[in-house]
């Protein structure tokens, strides 16, 4: 058994495997929007709640594609503990589809009580993502062996302070479920559109001169 | 989290991520296509809207993909502002299927009035796609630090007007719901047909006469 | 718009897009197998034709997914003629789910006319398959500078008859549905099975010697 | 047809086509998660099985797939043989979602009868993989020619006796259902588990030195 924990040295297969799940996860989402019967118009709009929760885990599984793919870019060679971390994060991931439609569900046609174990579910699966993010990035940023060059060091503890300060309005959504649901639906879509709206922000000039035309 | 807006610049990973989603968007379609309890013939037959909007949409997503696929092939290099702006394309890839379905159920069993909504949402889908669309080629027409070469940022400039073009066939398919759904239907199953025909033209020689037989 | 169709050299891309079709749609057929409510054992074992026409549908998919592979890696280039035949393949993949799961519920459920309504549609969209496999087998024989060697030009035109003839079953299994359906489904499995057993045959050693250890 | 049997020299594309299979698969579980009508929190802590035949399909393709990784990173070239029975891996993988959603429904829903035969259904499916899982190992460990290098050859025999222990409880499992089915799924989870908590350990120092920062 040993034996294989080798050779696990470069992370294109997990890039790649990864991408299929982000992907996978984020477009099974849409089996979650319901088809009405009747009276489209006003079922649909009735229906904004779904189409809010839809929009949430669909920029929260963007953003940590982006944020991925801007980690793994600094990542040199990657040993097996990284692989296993990463699979937590895709767990976590991969069962998003569920708390959504939870979610949707109970917003649409569930008591209060419903409503706030549905977001409390979401919550939980978000924090499953979001510890599994913290040790990924955690891990990275103690192990220089495992990056590029130096600057990539540095960067992975800046980006490690960074998740554990992102991890916060995540927690914080989880109580705020019990006082007002939506509230806290409201705070899953803002956390990912703040982070994707900052990353969207013109790359500096230094950081890639070579090709500017 | 600036430090997050860095090193994007491979566009290899933003391909294979986009390639799942189109390929897994074009696929769930065919889960709207449904299967009848009797009389097999007679209720097939009876249900084309559902086959002409599944063809409508595997069409726009296949176009998509080998419009997406050409204009990535003149990229040089990618920042996060592209990146972000293909992930709004993506949620309207990935969402498809869901007014796909509506369609197909409004033809179906609606009244004139589902029908009109039904088309109505699919339009309004498209336009997110279209809109996407055009904002990556207008950046990438405007950025040529990002291109592979000079004759690539002449080529851009000239698929921007293209794209703006392709937009209004699009946009006229919204109001023509109200006065003849199935019109409007068949202007969503024309346009990539008749992208997909153009594109189909053998390329001229002088793209590439290096391996001539 | 003719600007598009060009430098679409390379078939990495179109390798990988038709795999996630061909991955996507052979695990979507698991969703066709349903789950009885009770006395598991005697309803799973009358529902042996769901799981017929699962082993058949997902076969298919993995000859056409080893042929392709086989294919792709004797071609230098592609051009935008190749790629849309290639959707045309895709197309017929990706909607080969739906008379699998018509299929498996006219043997379960239907009488003999759906049964053979069923097939027959099942043999149709095979025809698609088969007639856009012929397409792109064809139009390799005939266009050497798209592919590596002369060598792959002889091989192309030998696989472009072996193509023909095994559409000559496919095409049979259609009338056969109405004789006998379960027997037109046998062929559908036997088919890939013939063909995968014969493509397991050790390679000969003439092909790649540089590495017999 | 025997010219077919050529070229599969690359395992690059096996690689990318297991991995979308193995993704979906993983990510497709979630849809047998089922959304309560009320009394969220009561239902979804009396569907638990539910959750942990989630938790052991999802570990047991997160395992399979790190092996496949660990595995195919020692591979040199592929042959068709080696095509095939990775094609029936990959047949056993694709259908997992399927005794998953078995299991749980009959440990939520079933007596005791049906419970045996979900269990014994998932046992079944287990053993498709391991067993295809043993013959893509042994027959590794048979052709050094496909390897990369000696000490691959020497690694691949001591994986393939691994491989047989580890099916060891994969099989005991089965008769274990008919005593005590909950026990036998704990079984399930606990196999994935183990062989990922093992895998997970840090690389020795040996394997790769060159970038130790």
């Amino acid at each position: 058994m040993p034996r294989l924990r080798q050779r696990l040295s470069s992370p294109r297969r997990v890039e790649s495997f990864s991408d299929a799940v982000f992907a996978i996860s984020a477009t099974l989402l849409v089996l979650d929007l319901g088809i009405p019967r009747d009276h489209y118009l006003t079922r649909i709009l009735a229906d904004w709640p779904g189409f809010v929760a839809y929009l949430a885990a669909f920029l929260t599984i963007a953003s940590i594609w982006l944020h991925h793919h801007t980690l793994f870019s600094r990542i040199h060679r990657i040993d097996a503990g990284l692989v296993v971390t990463n699979l937590g994060l895709l767990l976590g991931v991969a069962v998003l589809p569920w708390p959504t439609a939870l979610l949707a569900a109970s917003l649409r046609d569930g008591d209060r009580d419903d409503q706030v174990v549905a977001v409390a579910v979401y919550g939980i699966v978000s924090l499953v993502v979001a510890g599994s993010w913290a040790a990924l990035s955690g891990t990275l940023s103690r192990r220089p062996g495992l990056l590029q060059s130096a600057a990539d060091q540095f960067w992975m503890r800046a980006n490690f302070r960074t998740v554990l300060w992102t991890t916060l309005p995540v927690v914080a959504a989880v109580p705020l479920a019990i006082v007002a649901p939506v509230g806290s639906l409201g705070l899953y879509v803002a956390v990912p559109i703040f982070f994707l709206v900052l990353s969207s922000r013109p790359t500096e000039p230094d950081t890639d001169i070579s090709h500017s035309g």
